[in-house]
């Protein structure tokens, strides 16, 4: 179960920062399905470390090898499997971390759940795994593509710097212009130099990732368990250091009285919409062919500079230094990751739906 | 799938709410345990409506009929199969919407993914299915019991008004004492004035639900895509008007830098310990043996009295007025609804953790 | 899992012979499928226990109470909970049997695995859970239907008696004609007088049920570990008292050559066929449009007059007498069960294909 | 699913016989498995083509390659990948089947399902990906034993020549001392003559492999629909050429009697057992302590020299030569196959049954 993300659409995940490699298996994918590895791999290229002063320094060129699934270009229905070897893997950056639980990170609860770990870089809990999760939403999206989906994701947080226009008011396609992916280029700027400032300190800080899907068909999620927004939510909620998630109006719909958050439906060319749209697309855990929107919580990255309280694996008294080469804050890279998750999400619902339909008449 | 919440401690539910009844097939539940059925009844008459003035007059008796899995008072290991019976369904107060699609509702997206639907108070979409939630959260519960594991969860805000301290500063016990279910004397009077006065205007207004979650060993959770805190905010946003969810310091520590939000660790009488608790008892996605506390966003109903804009089911303008029995406030109810999704999570992650556990040597 | 049948088209049983009933939740059904309730208790009647001298005289209607999923006579896409109260159950018939093993039976493992069982009946292991499944199949039966599925089963063998042609060269429909169920007149004579003495002799005998499935398109069944014979092998193989499964020319493909052995392809009106079928209409695991055949080996029913040598649940040796009303052959009530195990395969496959298709150019 | 095994012990396979390699993700391994690699392999090298004449000249060496999921020798609870990279794949020797179906192959069947096909050395459906179950049932297998289960398979039958005595009375320790994998050696060698034979004419045959698994505790195996024996069918039936399975009396217990087929319980040495095994040690689908042992049919390989008729992707009629390095008879290879999937089944319920534990109290 716990490396597995998805019923139809499934992505199984495996490796480690520091071992070969890291890499998947993506079963489930539709065949004949056209697979641009070009744009797989500059999917790959948004998420991976060392693209600019804002993210770690470690070099990983992420290079995605495809091991099966693909014949001529194509889909064939078989499983699709990615690997990533691992580079420039400094194991002996973390040999002081083998009997120490480094704050807020998952060395403990690995230890108390599994009784042994791998302690070199994070071994499973590393943010490496996701480039599987990213190259597996790459080809997610291709698919949804075909369906009129599309996925975008922005940063509109850092610390206390927001973006002050909803999604709906920016424009979208600047996002990538930025080293911090905000479309609002001027509280980009500003987010950039608190983000540097905080590195300087041997800080760092939190932010928030805005998600939008557009062209979703009405019809989309299950009811009950599997809603749409509560299977995106878990896997927002599964992406590191991930602690809070909010669709449509979210948090703020506490405030507010029915009157005022209720979507009054209207007619127009033949599709039913809303007028507002504070459900973010989704009633009753089913899309309702809106704009899907919701934002993902993350903390600040527990790796700093400062010298920190902790115990070791005996229990006793120990200081922790961060020294590996990390992120002063997460949220720029977690832009194609939150869209990747997303794709996943998306993908699985769009498989399931096919099978929900009424019987063809014979 | 869309039915079936848990792995290992599954529980399948159907019905409807103006058909025969509701209810659910709890899977997996191991043998042995004693089912306290007053226990199980104690807690269904916290979520059923008529309660107070602050819930739906709609009068549900919601006794529990257990129709299998019971053998002298204790489990068998044989599925559990509960029923409630449905009563004072008054179905022509729905016969208006028949073709009417009521705004925030889930009757549009029904429609567009089944192509049918039963309108009658909801169908399936209706909070009654939540009486088997509690049912089977109670059995959770009882077996989490076991492992010294407690579930508590209380109103901390509606509309504007909120708790101003902390879970761990409140008395708990006092939760149950109004029927807002708000533990802080002051606010919850204020809460009920709230409440009332909604309630007379028509309208409704949102809230929020804390759940803390004591005594749970570390090592629950499962890494990458069934995080403890993924599986938590999927069963919570599951809950019929749940917009957004967060645990630990959530949406709070995109505001706060690394040095001040890591949670240092230290020992104490043999147990690792965190002094802070911003991680929320969970790291990684396992639990650390703290305290795991949580909130939940709830809108405010979609049900109200004045007349909306809407469309019926050939795509025409229409008018809507909520005229069925509903809560103007839907928090006060769902305490009960956030445990037993928590229970249900809780102890599906039990059963697991046994068969993660290494190999007894023989 | 263990009561869960099926990935889309999911049915979950409950239920002890001696409780309040049985009965079963089915999700995942396609809505819109109109539900011929008639036809449902028809495939009821077939399998209740008092139809003939053949079989046990204990009395039950079996009469299917709908709980949830249907409107106005069709399905929603909602969960159909079914439920079939019991009647007619004799606690005391088994009062002596409740610290003692009966051989053969599942008795003791249940005892060995659960600690604890309800001896009345066999409790959960009691035949009357497959009232559920046929009630399950017969509306997969209407499903699979529309899309052209038929499926036939018979008695082909009991004791030494066997059907001397293969199913090809049978008129299935003369399979109602008489109690054993065999659609060869001279063979099922012989059958039902040999039935007859082994019941006045306190014994039992075993038999074969042939399952044939016309209609099924190409493109059916999942490669790998889902292949549709391995499929239909374990559904079949949790029939109680079924011990063997073969589908196609079976073990008799022991002793042929390949050159003997393969199926020939031509082409005829369009479509692509087989000259001979040993494959039983599958390949790699994948339906090919063939007929499907196989066969289910059922074991002599365990419950005996003659008393035999066992031990009780101290471990102490004890001597059990058959006092239940059972049957002397369970081949011609498991045709019908053999059937609606087929059903739900098919209809979760069915369900599955959809989702496999490339997706649509939009 | 389909390239999905088990629940809790979870083993997903990948790749092609032609494409870069194929292997396997194992998740849910309990964590501190000291695992073997020496061991593994020499499972594998039982398995690989070439050992003799007797199988398919067709050399691999089949060295797996360890991506992930063990550190310092020892399982850490993270998925286990395993990959082998293809060697000598002369993919040539298929270019004249790349659009004409081989009878009794899955060529057909896969073109009709996924509307494209990989058709060198049959893509997916190529016994190349049996390395991948081999490597995971090593390391099940290696899991098994500190639970005091042993799992051993050996060839029963080929063509015509059974052995002539049953398991019970066979020394399987001399099983590997042949290439045909027999552990009785006059029979053996008869097989070996056939298979020659066989083979000079270009022609293939068929086989049984018998299965036995010894000291598996009781309560193994889940009621309804897992059944130990059901699971370890559907296994069995998943590997490519199977055409049936039974376990204990199978078959023949169609022709016995009650009174005969019964099981007597008796107690020896504080543990109960049954005087005959008809059961073969599953009694209502759950494990009872005696040995398990079953039978798999399988039919002779497809592959045949001669010319055969058959049609192309176009429908039109075509000849179909068998080119190919095939094995003349498949069971010899199967047995490591067999053994490694009932250990894979195993192994899941052995992790399933931690969890149906009654909870310990607290």
């Amino acid at each position: 179960m716990s490396n597995t993300l998805g019923l139809l659409f499934r992505v199984t995940t495996f490796g480690e920062s520091h071992g070969p490699g890291t890499g998947c298996v993506i079963d489930g994918c539709p065949a004949g399905l056209e697979v641009d590895l070009d744009f797989v791999q500059s999917e790959l290229d948004r998420r991976k470390p060392g693209q600019s002063r804002l993210t770690s320094q470690r070099k990983e060129s992420d290079r995605v090898q495809v091991l099966s699934g693909l014949y001529e270009g194509k889909t064939t229905g078989a499983p699709i499997a990615l690997f990533f070897a691992n580079e420039d893997a400094r194991s002996k950056d973390y040999t002081h971390l083998e009997h120490t639980f480094r704050p807020s990170h998952a060395d403990f609860t690995y230890q108390a759940k599994y009784g042994v770990r791998d302690h070199r870089g994070g071994g499973r809990s590393s943010a490496r795994e996701t480039a599987s999760w990213v190259a597996a939403g790459a080809i997610a999206k291709l698919m949804l593509k075909k369906h009129g989906i599309g996925i975008r994701a922005y940063v509109s947080q850092v610390g206390d710097l927001s973006v002050p226009l909803p999604y709906s008011e920016l424009d979208l396609s600047l996002t990538e212009d930025n080293p911090v992916r905000c479309p609002h280029p001027e509280t980009a700027e500003a987010m950039i130099a608190l983000i540097e400032e905080v590195r300087k300190e041997g800080d760092t800080v939190g932010g928030i990732v805005t998600g939008v899907i557009s062209g979703c068909p009405p019809g989309l999620g299950e009811p009950i368990f599997d809603k749409l927004h509560a299977s995106l939510g878990k896997a927002m909620l599964g992406i590191n250091a991930c602690k809070g998630f909010e669709y449509g109006s979210g948090f703020g719909a506490v405030g507010m009285k029915g009157s005022a958050h209720n979507d009054a439906f209207y007619q127009e060319e033949g599709r039913i919409k809303t007028r507002t749209n504070y459900s973010g697309g989704i009633q009753g855990g089913i899309s309702n062919g809106m704009d899907i929107y919701f934002r993902c919580a993350f903390k600040p990255v527990a790796t700093i500079v400062a010298a920190q309280e902790s115990v070791n694996d005996a229990g006793e008294s120990a200081t922790v230094e961060g020294r590996g080469r990390h992120d002063p804050c997460v949220v720029p890279r977690a832009v194609p990751i939150v869209e990747a998750m997303a794709a996943l999400v998306l993908a699985d619902f769009i498989c399931l739906s096919s099978s929900s339909s009424p019987p063809s008449t014979h």
